[in-house]
């Protein structure tokens, strides 16, 4: 396969969306017409050993991360989430205690959601397997989608890109010292959090016009979005808000701080665009977190990153996907 | 880990039912309150390659099972089926056409029932993973569930047993002439039928009191069902309407008929019960397909099966069970 991309735009064409499902595939999730005056938003999630987290991951982090990561597709439409669907294969050799404390570590991020867990299924595996489907609710008509954003409108993110990339790294390099940006950076990675309350905000006091999460790379999630929309952007570099990255850190991981932002995912933040007139009443931090203008939304479909001394080059999609070779 | 009944019992214990979530963990599918007078009904199952599909099995084949496993689920419940979501993971190298086939493969049987395709989620994976959620809907409190089962009544079961089955003996054994018998059982276990017009049939026609799908065989799904309602049971053995298996194929597969239908599983019959009275007016065939009474409900908890000669002996539990070894 040569991309998600390509296979989803063959889905796109084959399942198109219509009556009463109101948004169909290609979005962060899909909306449902509920009774009354809900919609559904319906979303899941592949994890598994080896892709998507390092073998040995703790038990607790895996519960946990494959929760937050549904959670963050609901939070990008603007949503509630209510119920959660998990559906989990193990090796046969697992303890009982290892299900138990994926659960455990499921179960706190669900209470401090207000998340259920409906149901689900359990099987076994050569590596772990989870699909996590969460269930939410958003007033009729008023899911926030990809496809939204217009010429002209700006581009915001949330809090802080990279860190989770950065956590990662530390993994990878085994025994480095736990500075508490590396803490910070670990937990970013294992402990994702999921902006539903920001999403929810967004929906009730700006006008965002089209909204995606962070999950696979700030470069490959606005190329999503700038797709969705027909439109292009221009990022500015040095407005990314990209993790500090001490010189050491640069160094020893050979690391770049604007590349970890760029193209590292995992960072479950907000990308969404807002008016110009909407954007000047924008709060600097909402619902507790940091909202950054990043950049603007243009004509035509090219996305470029402009640099501190204002050279534009185009910007490529190097976050993640699951069918490039790495 | 011991067994998937020891982990969904601390999982039911820790999630609890309640609220708007009228069903959750443990049942054939959770239960969620609807506004007006339905309710949905969502579940999840997960497929990978190896585990519960032979490597190399048709791509259409693959797409198709991994949706009816799911129908089958809402089958059980009574229950109409109305989206789908698929989570899809291969190896990188798999061709874009296989993808494709799978999903014309799925199509089919999603058009059939009038099953829309929402959304989902594409990944890589060392081996072919698929996990399909289907949301339905019943009418609000009328959800069959496994645990309304009491002493007394009948316990039917539909179709033919062991079919699925023989099916995959024939794969496993290679070259075997393809006889209309083996022609049947192949497309049994590759295109299985959920019955989910027979599902809302006997909730319409008949009062069901509890109900379960046969997917991991008779002799385990039996022991759900009867674990649920705190009952056991009594099966005639001559009752079951097994697959007849012709001497050659007993012979060369070492094979029996009752065997293949007690353990075999991946029927997706259905199975339940209902009271004496309304029993005798339940029809011999409904929505097409033949209603057999196999035995009925007892105090306790014992499950037994009677022979032709009248011995009753405890009825074990041999069905798939993910972990237990093989």
């Amino acid at each position: 396969m040569r991309s998600e991309a390509e296979v989803i735009s063959y889905l796109r064409r084959r399942f198109p969306a219509g009556g009463s499902l109101r948004v169909g595939i290609g979005d962060d999730a899909a909306v449902l017409a509920g009774a009354g005056r809900r919609d559904w938003v319906v979303t899941t999630d592949l994890m598994i050993e080896g892709d998507h987290f390092l073998p040995g991951a703790p038990a607790r982090a895996v519960g946990w991360k494959a929760l937050a990561r549904s959670l963050s597709d609901v939070a990008a439409m603007g949503a509630h989430p209510r119920y959660a669907l998990v559906a989990l294969a193990v090796p046969r050799a697992t303890p009982s205690r290892w299900v138990r404390t994926f659960f455990a570590g499921m179960a706190v991020l669900a209470r401090r959601h207000g998340v259920k867990l409906a149901g689900g299924d359990l099987s076994s595996a050569p590596q772990i397997v989870v699909d996590v489907q969460v269930l939410g609710e958003v007033s009729q008509g008023r899911a926030v989608l990809r496809r939204g954003a217009s010429a002209g409108e700006l581009l915001f993110v949330s809090g802080t890109l990279g860190l989770s990339q950065l956590g990662l790294l530390a993994l990878r390099r085994g025994r480095v010292r736990r500075t508490p940006l590396l803490r910070r950076a670990l937990r970013a990675h294992r402990y994702p959090t999921a902006r539903l309350a920001l999403g929810e905000a967004l929906v009730r006091r700006a006008r965002v016009s089209a909204m995606i999460d962070v999950s696979d790379g700030l470069s490959t999630d606005l190329a999503h979005l700038c797709q969705a929309s027909g439109v292009g952007a221009r990022v500015l570099a040095e407005r990314i808000p990209a993790v500090e990255l001490p010189a050491d850190l640069v160094r020893r991981f050979r690391a770049n701080a604007l590349e970890l932002a760029l193209n590292g995912g995992e960072d479950y933040e907000l990308l969404f665009t807002v008016p110009n007139r909407q954007a000047a009443r924008l709060p600097k931090r909402l619902a507790g977190v940091k909202l950054t203008p990043i950049g603007e939304i243009t004509r035509g479909r090219r996305i470029t990153l402009v640099d501190s001394r204002g050279r534009e080059q185009p910007l490529q999609s190097r976050g993640w996907d699951p069918f490039r070779r790495r």
